[in-house]
């Protein structure tokens, strides 16, 4: 049966600053009976990334603004943690009743800039995400080709979505393989040209892996092995970001 | 290993009305060598199943309307294309430039209402989303219960998304299990409670189908094995579609 496998790679240790992922990876994966293969896509949950690349703030360090100390007393929220996500966007996109979706400085567009509470390992304490995913994608897949490892990573995370519920993990880095699968130009079995086709893998391997990390188990990576991807070192996640010129929905 | 396994099922005819999809499926599946498993959850690609329900129209057919004819001929677009398009509607979400987001009567929001030219066997010919893609999903897992299968169903489409360029698959019916899945209330290894998390774990399911089907060979099946899913036989996908008066981006 040739197809995909994905499982998860559990035994990970709470992640201190300075962790290296790729070596702890390495190693659970080997503990697990699963060593990592060239060819495999490592996805990364983005939280042991911040937490490796020491991007944690104490709410208590925190001097809220005036505007955000008024709309969180509005709503019941952490004015610390109200600062924390405005400094992380560079934009607000909606903030309406309590809800806030704001652009990253990444270019993300996403609920509070991506700040999470419930990963945080203390409840005084916020994760923000990674500085930059695609460098953090890029040093982990380095750590594994020093292992003589070819490995694409994807660093994911849980979002939400315009018009439909629920969230889903998707890719917020990525090194090794481009992000986007392009069918534009190419032909279908029936002769009709795809006009506007491209596939967001990354997005769809992120997703994937999601099924299998589950949110209450602390299982932050996983392994999908048999999908064939192309090796490209430049690739980043810009490609997936719609340019604000292209947006209908900002 | 435990984890998810996923595959293909190749060798699926060319499907004509009346298709019986829950027996050319098993069929298929056993041919392959890879027959199908109580417990699988099986993603139908919605191009054989609305033509397995007859879900096309000869362009040749329709009138357009004024509307469909002036833009239409703004844009280069077939405007027979177009009033199918507008027909498939309840809503115009936005019509900028040559992009048509609608509503489709299904509660959808996505691109030209999911009609798709592309692969319609037929230059002359749109093949249309299935009238009611649960009903279509209930159908096949009853024909697979009959052959004494517990197989959940998800009936998946390639849309775009707000945001983020690449398309993605994501469910547009579901059968035999909730498409969301739900952390709120439940409690993480640090003590903290899930106030807002609840996965699309229907989505994260056809995004990674998708991932073996490819678009350019014909596979429109792909089996999951693995995946723990509760059974529900009163699954639809309506908790997926977002309320319009909850959603900030309509």
């Amino acid at each position: 049966m040739s197809g995909l496998q994905i499982f998860g790679v559990a035994g990970v240790p709470e992640i201190e600053p300075g962790a290296d992922l790729a070596v702890l990876t390495l190693r659970a994966a080997e503990a697990a009976g699963t060593p990592l293969q060239s060819g495999d896509v490592l996805v990364v949950t983005s939280k042991i990334v911040s937490k490796a690349e020491g991007r944690t703030v104490e709410l208590a360090d925190i001097e809220p603004s005036q505007f955000a100390l008024d709309w969180s007393a509005q709503w019941e929220k952490d004015p610390a943690v109200t600062e924390i996500v405005l400094r992380e966007a560079k934009r607000v996109v909606r903030q309406i009743g309590p809800i806030l979706i704001t652009e990253t400085h990444h270019g993300f567009v996403c609920a509070n800039s991506g700040v999470d509470q419930s990963s945080s390992g203390a409840h005084g304490r916020a994760v923000l995400l990674p500085l930059d995913s695609d460098e953090s994608a890029r040093r982990i897949r380095a750590g594994l080709l020093a292992a003589g490892l070819d490995i694409a990573v994807i660093i994911s995370d849980t979002f939400g979505r315009a018009w439909r519920e629920g969230q889903t993990d998707i890719a917020i880095g990525i090194a090794g393989m481009q992000p986007i699968l392009s069918y534009i130009g190419q032909v279908d079995p029936h002769g009709h040209e795809f006009k506007v086709q491209a596939l967001c893998s990354a997005d769809e391997l992120a997703g994937a892996a999601e099924l299998v990390k589950g949110n209450l188990s602390r299982v932050p990576l996983a392994v999908i092995r048999g999908y064939a991807w192309e090796r490209d070192d430049t690739a980043t996640i810009a490609p997936v970001l719609r340019d604000q010129s292209r947006d209908l929905f900002r």
